[in-house]
């Protein structure tokens, strides 16, 4: 397995120690791992990841179906990790389900960014995500990543769902 | 990068030789290759893959949810190739949206099998992929994937739309 490049060794490594950390967890796992994604950086409510089209070309020399939806998923994953990190809270986090569109292919660095959904069904676990974990214990949230193109398109969007449960 | 073991490695090979075009379609990608899928058999309009564990384990020593998404993509792309190429045809294949529900985690190597939805909106196309493909150079199927667990439960679906596109 080739040695996957850490966020810290990136021109511009992550600030924090929660970054390192989400970085660190991700290539803990085999599969994960051999995607070789970085995370870029955890700004307003949005997190920002990427990954090399080599090591996740399919035989049309594009992105693999696949690999956009991991990453988006785990860019989903990532974000409520440091929403709940943040609060000072550890939990263990699903994805329950999730919903993938492929809208363009990807000839590109794969670049993924996810925000939590807001609106609908999941609104109050989603605007208040720590608060919800310590009322209840357990909390589910909807995300949306996209993946990006450099010219500004989109070319897959996932939208999932989450659900965190505190630990101890 | 670990070498995969191919379908033609394993103690019960695959029996044609298009099913050893689809392993080694399936090992040209890098993202695919990591989790070192194996192609079982393909019976009665159901194809049915497996991938180990260790190649796709989670921080929590389960199943990583990524690559149950993607071994059940990568088989319903299988199924399309397989009924196309049995009718002596070729085209692009490409996953166009799916949904994934995640519904137990699995401990043990990944299991999936996959059927074409021959009911709802694309059962035309579904029914007669090929002829479908012949008549309008363009085919549209709804396929379902599942992941199954050794004591008969389903660990995952995976409802997906494929577009096939004639070549030539």
């Amino acid at each position: 397995m080739q040695s996957p490049s850490l966020s810290s060794s990136s021109p511009s490594p992550s600030p924090s120690p929660l970054l390192d950390a989400l970085a660190a967890h991700y290539m803990a796992m085999p599969p994960v791992a051999a995607m070789q994604p970085r995370v870029l950086d955890w700004e307003d409510g949005c997190l920002r990841m990427q990954a090399p089209l080599d090591a996740n070309v399919n035989d049309k020399g594009c992105a693999f179906g696949g690999s956009l939806s991991s990453l988006m998923t785990i860019a989903g994953w990532g974000l409520a990790f440091l929403r709940l990190a943040e609060a000072g809270l550890e939990a263990d986090i699903y994805v329950a389900d999730s919903r993938v569109r492929y809208l363009k292919p990807v000839y590109e660095d794969l670049r993924v960014e996810v925000r939590l959904d807001t609106a609908g069904e999941s609104a109050a676990d989603a605007i208040d995500l720590p608060g919800a974990l310590r009322a209840k214990g357990r909390a589910s949230v909807r995300m949306e990543a996209r993946t990006l193109l450099a010219d500004g398109g989109v070319a897959a969007v996932l939208v999932g769902r989450y659900v965190a449960i505190a630990r101890g």
